[in-house]
């Protein structure tokens, strides 16, 4: 299954709980779009949280965010890692 | 120790071989800084690159990759994770 890497931006002051709370809409609906987010990362002092995840395409990605009520700014297909 | 995504651009058609260059580069000389780069994935198609690392501070991160030649676009410190 592809990877992919989606940003969002002007999550400034961002808590923990705010972040969970995002991250738990998402995978209660995920199965939907047959996606899996595995992991999000989030800076609160600039408002930037990244998302990872498998999905069949990034449009099954933004569809579960965008449903959840945080669409991404762009949603990047990392094909290749390190 | 504090997190930090970073994000580099204009890495257009980056291949898995350079991919794996570039962090052997950053990891040959990231002891000097206290720095753990601990994965990097790539979108060839718009040139972006992500790099998760741990280390005492972003200008840290900075100085790894840009003494290996290759400086990131921003450093962003990830201190809530979901």
């Amino acid at each position: 299954m592809p990877e992919f890497m989606d940003v969002h931006t002007g999550m400034n002051g961002v808590t923990a709980e705010g972040l969970k709370q995002a991250h738990d809409a998402d995978l209660a609906i995920q199965d939907t779009e047959n996606v899996n987010f595995k992991h999000a990362w989030a800076d609160p002092e600039t408002g930037t949280v990244f998302c990872l995840s498998e999905a069949p395409d990034a449009e099954a990605v933004q569809r579960v965010h965008a449903a959840a009520g945080h669409p991404a700014d762009t949603v990047y297909e990392v094909g290749i890692q390190a």
